[in-house]
């Protein structure tokens, strides 16, 4: 199998090719990923990309066809033998998969030599802020329609294949029942869905005769009724061939409308499947769908029992980048992790320096989550103590918990070089979400103008960051 | 190697299964891909994705772990022994990449059992929509600025790896010079770009010592000067460190700033630089660029060589998808191919039935592009005579052209499942997009409000077309 290693920006290994000619590659550094700004205007982001991380980093070496490719960007022979013995020996915390997490807080830490870390950055930014940015988007679906079906059908609109196959798991961890791709299905042990498209009705040139074709050879069928015209042929077609079959084998399980206005056809159509009797048959709707779309069909009390959503989920149509960077925010001097930052004129993309833990504080009396507080790695929180808050720019703004516990928001991964984490079958994935998705209040889950959910600095902290803009300021 | 073959939609093995079981799975079909709306209002897009598309067709096979994986799902054992032995054995007809094409015209025909066509939709849809986009948002952006460099920096924000990968390959066909991943280096022959990222100043804390170290160990060094102030650290220090270089060695190729206002700033830097001596140290920016930014870096009369283009060019971040569809347009019926058509309520989207061709009209007299014709698979075009072509709604309007000569936009790829296309180098594919790219007037390249080129139908094929509509609407 071919490695993954060159997955790589050509920065890195010029990088790392200085490192290791000044005899620093041994050095140990700490770079976190995170994003600036959650996705889509919501409240919230949904973790992902966790197992795609591990798979690339369980394979992470240079074998012998990518040193010979090295060879020809011209680095020395010394260096090159270094890399075909590199292994990844760091440390790596982060989020689990379905965990909620916020802007600006470290979604992954990496705590390794300098050269490992820095090779590794391409690969992990490009899988989380894929992953996290799919299950943020349908998280955000999810939560409009909590009772509905929700259906991945994206496929033929990702952007090529990688992106299909793991943003179908992505909407998975997120509560969508299904997805159309069967290698998703296959690999991820994800339901599948999925019955027919036009060209099969066109193949038998009329629908009625289309939809008994269909029904001799398969069960629980979903007809798709808008080929020609929904209310006028696709759905009396499929009434007359459902009446031509044994009730008992109750082979009409649904309709789609692929087209039109899916609000008015909706509620037509179940009125007409009532009539017939169809009571227990689905209306599926698909076509461009998105949660403005969706918000749009509830408001409007269309009658839908299931949603297949495609190009404007597995691209994330409207905001298709998270953003997420990976940033150094300490490095080993003397034996020591110091703190290091990197200023901008704009403050927001000033880094937030040092090797942190993020806990997230849970109001006993509740169960809701009221904040995450980062704080340095080597603080220790007292939970019988109230617990201060600073937010990024002023000391004089501060907010105080008592009556709380935490959690830390992140697991160990890998700790020297070892993965020491039981990967997770998706479906205790999927109930982790539901889990960490109901700590939030529901103000913070609203899909327009969420309540801000505050990330917060220990004093700590406040004062490490300070102390180094100060010093660059001079 | 795992097999392609179940990056399908469910539902083409649902139809797969019922065509099998009724013995239709012989029968002759033709589907064709298509989009319906140029991407970013664009006059044309730029086709790309066959080389993707012939390797997933040439290992088209399920295997033993595909048929395991089917068997869960209730096929019947005849079609899962069927489906072992299934083989491409169609005709395929495609542009080749690099290629012009324009909205409603077939981009891909498919011609091919009916089960093989169906089985195969959704991942030369995932493929082609993909290629097709990215391709076509780096031809905007070479467009305006054709005598700049044009650097492909999209990996850690690109929709996974394979959307990196192959989205840095479509860069290259229309026009950018180099890309920073290396494994498209690797696999594509591509020239390869990068120098080092903001982590690396901050590892020495000092921007002179770090450029220093830099350039003791890389020639035609890029300083990235932005990490604490372009203008009052970072360019004195790179230009600091460069004289004390040999100038023989010619260390000091470029600056790269990454953020702040680009247009003053990469002024300012060009009075720096010439006033030091360093007149051909170029200028090399980045941070969030796309073509919009680009025009009003233009506009500003910026000092800039080359940019680096990363998440808006990589994800196509204002239109991330194309929205190509695959639709059936003929079937066998008595050894005959049939025209189909899907109606629609909206007319734009219904199908253009029946097996075509497609010829791109070019005036002998500038050798320009006037129109793309699209004619029935029968008609033979006499290019001494007048032609005349209709539109989509009405014969009252059509345009003639005189003195022309045509040229197909396809050519075959597959002849009864053999590849008959020789596979170009990417060079060659890169020449060949700019030849086909200057047959177009330039009033259809202007990135806003492009002048509308033609794609018209033959007098048959309107007809048929009309024909087919009159049928379902009675």
């Amino acid at each position: 199998m071919k490695t993954l290693s060159l997955h790589t920006d050509l920065y890195e290994i010029n990088m790392a090719y200085s490192y290791f000619k000044d005899n620093l590659h041994h050095k140990k550094a700490v770079f976190e990923i995170y994003y600036r700004t959650n996705p889509f205007e919501n409240g919230y982001a949904v973790f992902a990309g966790l197992e795609r991380m591990i798979e690339y980093l369980d394979s992470f070496k240079f074998d012998e066809d990518d040193i010979n490719y090295l060879r020809t960007l011209d680095y020395d022979e010394d260096f090159l033998e270094y890399l075909a013995n590199l292994k990844f020996t760091g440390n790596i915390k982060s989020c689990i998969e379905g965990e909620i997490c916020f802007a600006n807080e470290p979604l992954v830490i990496v705590e390794a030599e300098l050269v490992q870390a820095q090779l590794i950055e391409t690969a992990l930014l490009n899988i989380v802020n894929f992953h996290t940015l799919i299950a943020t988007k349908a998280s955000r679906i999810k939560h409009l329609v909590p009772a509905n079906t929700l259906l991945e059908f994206g496929a033929r609109r990702a952007q090529e294949m990688d992106a299909a196959l793991w943003g179908a798991r992505a909407t998975y961890i997120s509560g969508f029942h299904a997805t159309s791709l069967v290698e998703a299905g296959r690999r991820f042990n994800i339901p599948l869905a999925g019955t027919h498209a036009h060209s099969f009705v066109q193949v038998y040139q009329d629908e009625e005769e289309a939809f008994r074709k269909y029904a001799k050879h398969h069960k629980d069928c979903t007809f798709l009724v808008d080929t020609y015209n929904t209310l006028e042929s696709g759905i009396p077609a499929a009434i007359k061939v459902a009446k031509e079959f044994d009730p008992e084998k109750n082979v009409f399980s649904a309709i789609r409308i692929d087209s039109g206005d899916l609000a008015y056809q909706s509620k037509e159509a179940r009125k007409m499947l009532d009539a017939a009797g169809f009571k227990d048959t689905k209306i599926v709707v698909s076509n461009d769908l998105d949660e403005d779309t969706i918000a749009s069909l509830i408001l409007e009390q269309a009658k839908i029992d299931s949603y297949g959503i495609g190009t404007k989920l597995i691209t994330a149509y409207n905001q298709p980048a998270l953003g997420g960077v990976y940033k150094l925010v300490a490095i080993e001097e003397n034996n020591e992790l110091v703190p290091v930052i990197k200023i901008s004129e704009n403050t927001s993309k000033i880094t937030n320096p040092g090797l942190k833990n993020v806990y997230r504080i849970i109001n006993k009396k509740d169960n809701k989550a009221e904040g995450d507080y980062m704080a340095n790695y080597d603080e220790v929180i007292d939970e019988s103590k109230p617990l201060r808050m600073y937010n990024e720019t002023t000391p004089l703004e501060y907010k105080e918990f008592d009556n709380y516990y935490i959690q830390n928001i992140h697991q160990d991964i890998y700790l020297n070089g070892k993965l020491v984490y039981d990967k997770p079958d998706i479906e205790t994935i999927r109930s982790y979400h539901m889990k960490a998705l109901s700590l939030l209040w529901d103000e913070h889950k609203r899909y327009k103008f969420p309540a801000k959910y505050y990330v917060n600095y220990s004093e700590k902290l406040f004062n490490i960051k300070h102390d180094l803009i100060k010093k660059y300021q001079k």
